[in-house]
């Protein structure tokens, strides 16, 4: 296994997670994906004690799942994670699903976020200094790693 | 509410999928839209029964979705279909979920379906004649419906 991206987040797949096919249903692949969401919003500083104290979270703009490969329960699924783009508000994001001790993903994740304030009314608030700091540092190490899934396209029968 | 899709699925938001930020977490608007490509099957011939008699089922390869507004608990969403393309073997479908009341959809998503047998090996196949009309009839109701989501894209900061 090659996992080419930065390791974000490590799930056993639950009994409940299996559908009539007998394998992981898609949409709780979206699921180990916004667990890893959280892990990379622990990793920039946007925790638990950060949202209290600002009243700022992320919110998910968009979600594109690219399915490669069946995964059966009791596989161990690991996440890694490419930060593709940033700005004021915004971050853009590739992760890979693997199961563990196999040579391919399993599937391919893009996100789009957007860092809000909750207020009344919710509104886009930029990134503190300190969080995008932590973005930066992120974009860097994130610029020399291989892309292992295509980038996300519009889709259609072609 | 004006919902230009066809009614697949309906659906009361669960307590148990709303996430820390107070609302529908992104991913089990996965799951609504996984659970409305059961009707989807379902209505296509493609049922519980037709999977144990052949052997066959349907496959997610990619699925989009965009997060247009909050979905709080208690809300009852509906979900639409716009059959957009098909082949030999293939859907292509759009998906509108809408909170009932609502004067706007809270989300969008597309989808591509591969329908396969499940052997030893899993194979893509041809979908049978008389699920192929289905579709036929699916897609041409479809041709005249409005798009009240754009339609998928590449993702990135523009």
């Amino acid at each position: 296994m090659s996992v080419a991206g930065i390791p974000l987040y490590r799930t056993c797949v639950a009994p409940e997670w299996i559908d009539y096919n007998g394998h992981l249903r898609d949409a709780y692949y979206g699921l180990i994906v916004s667990y890893a969401t959280d892990a990379l919003m622990d990793r920039l500083g946007l925790d638990a004690a950060y949202r209290t104290a600002t009243g700022c979270t992320l919110y998910t703009l968009e979600m594109h799942l690219s399915f490669l490969k069946e995964v059966m329960q009791d596989r161990t699924i690991v996440v890694a994670l490419r930060l593709l783009g940033a700005d004021r508000k915004r971050l853009h994001a590739a992760l890979e699903l693997w199961c563990e001790g196999d040579a391919e993903p399993a599937a391919g994740a893009e996100l789009m976020l957007l860092h809000v304030h909750q207020g009344a009314t919710v509104r886009s608030h930029p990134f503190p200094a300190t969080v995008a700091t932590a973005i930066g540092e992120l974009l860097e190490s994130s610029r020399v790693l291989p892309a292992e899934v295509p980038a996300s396209r519009s889709m259609g029968l072609r």
